[in-house]
């Protein structure tokens, strides 16, 4: 098969064997969606070597684990557990420590032919979402989580810092429980596709003179290490600031500013998908519009390095065409 | 009056003025107590010049604003805020963004005969609780305010990063709420004072590789950069890492770990008087162990150097003698 694989430091499109599946199920990928992770992995954020790619849809051909699901359409929770610690047989494998990652840590990711993944994290896609939407799920889940993690009403004020894909995904999902939102980033075609949503968009020039002191909650999405002391300047005393970006390596932040001001950090990676497979049947957020481009797989090299590209929001790689 | 005064990069102990009160309650100190903060301002931390010292007990001789106190022995809440602000008119001062605070900003501190305070910051101190018990209301509160920003039940596993007096004092009042406490420090003998109340203590360089993991909230007290990092070493996923210290300046941290585990850091600095006061009244914390020597405020400088010592827990100027 197919498979958009980094290894020796080198991203390409390689010919692999179709995965053997180990009690796990097997998965006939339809559509994958790139991620900015996918790009800092091959800038060498946490040393994967292996297929990439971790948002997807696609249909199970093959599920000794829950035979169920062959035949549906399906997308699938990214963390493999041991099954066995104690915090897998408390059912959230995202935690534990033996864990592997789609695309990302000791297992082949989504943007191949076929990829495998145990029975119990896939969940069938309602027919009421498009594959378009589908592939939007995991993105979706890392955004919307954020409100399971932190209490967001319609009195809530949140900026949520970085205008990509996450932050907009982010101040869409809050749209949904507060209308006071301002997105903050630095490139006018990206907040106005914010704007067209009714979020206001703020560049980030302007944002600390103008709301300094004025968020409940600040959800840093950016990426850049200015982006927490910005977070910090835009806080209430005793506000939250929601960390979504995996800094590489150490950061030099004001740690004071949060012991004075009594700031909550919350640490936030992966969501839940089976409320956001309700949320885009009841078709609430509207995702497609995100997706800038679809190409086939064969182009994947290329389709990565267009959606390296600060112009361009989500680019799919099609494995049916 | 004499007062024990930081000014010109210079800690004297100086005679001056007693102060005009400007619509504050004047009190005449007793006691006080030496904080690691004023160890921190003498060495240029928060650029504070003035009369130091922010742990006190004292009378109140004069209290235009709320003349009932004139008489009693009071502590007072360090925090004086703008009283017109939002935060103010919410009765929470210590998030004011004009505030001053007593000894550590913008207003003359505790180490003197004399100190003011607007009347709402003092509360009587019950005639149960003696001078010594009283100095330790701030300290104690910084504490146990901890249990008021975090759940704390009797299955909560707690690790306190630091042996001294913060790390003791949070150690102390957690041990009101659960039994599973560890304090971990780099010195036997503190670690020994603990151990007299129960409560488990770890030596720094074997906390890693026996307790990784193991616990649901980890206080770091220890103001060192590198008990960020144990911290994070110690924490389940998902767990809270209260932040007491104030790291001066920036402080380099691996904060991608705090998403991928989904860390919750908890900034804490000041906390409530009242259920401190009531906990002292019923002798459920022993803090008069805790005080290693008492000078007369003439020897202010002395007593300075005494408290910086690692070998010695709190020192306490008295005003009397």
């Amino acid at each position: 098969m197919k498979a958009l694989r980094f290894t020796d430091n080198q991203l390409k499109l390689t010919e692999i064997a179709a995965p053997e599946t180990e009690g796990e199920a097997l998965i006939r990928v339809l559509k994958s969606g790139i991620c900015n992770t996918d790009l800092e992995i091959v800038r060498g954020y946490a040393g994967f070597s292996g297929t990439i790619g971790h948002e997807f849809v696609g249909v199970v051909e093959k599920a000794d684990d829950k035979p169920e699901l062959v035949g549906k359409r399906v997308v699938g929770e990214i963390n493999a557990g041991c099954g066995v610690c104690d915090l897998c047989r408390k059912g959230d494998a995202r935690h534990c420590a033996a864990r592997t990652v789609l695309g990302i840590h000791g297992r082949d990711g989504a943007h191949a032919e076929f990829l495998t993944l145990p029975g119990v994290n896939l969940l069938a896609v309602p027919a009421d979402v498009s594959d378009e939407q589908a592939i939007f799920t995991e993105p979706l889940a890392a955004a919307y989580g954020i409100s399971e993690q932190v209490e967001i009403t319609p009195e809530t004020r949140i900026a949520v810092i970085g205008d990509g894909k996450l932050g907009l995904l982010c101040a869409m999902s809050f749209a949904l429980k507060t209308a006071n939102i301002v997105l903050i980033g630095k490139h006018i075609e990206k907040l106005s596709v914010a704007k067209k949503r009714n979020i206001e968009g703020v560049l980030l020039e302007n944002a600390v003179p103008k709301l300094n002191r004025r968020f409940d909650i600040v959800v840093e999405a950016s990426g850049s290490e200015s982006g927490f002391a910005t977070a910090l300047d835009l806080l209430k005393p005793r506000g939250k600031l929601v960390l979504k970006s995996t800094f590489q390596g150490k950061t030099n932040l004001e740690m004071w500013r949060v012991v004075v001001d009594e700031i909550t950090i919350v640490g936030s990676r992966c969501g839940r998908f089976a409320p956001v497979l309700e949320l885009l049947k009841d078709g609430l957020i509207d995702v497609e519009s995100l997706i800038s481009e679809e190409l086939p797989l064969e182009n994947g090299v290329e389709a990565m390095h267009r959606a390296s590209r600060k112009d361009v929001m989500k680019v799919v790689l099609s494995m049916t065409n």
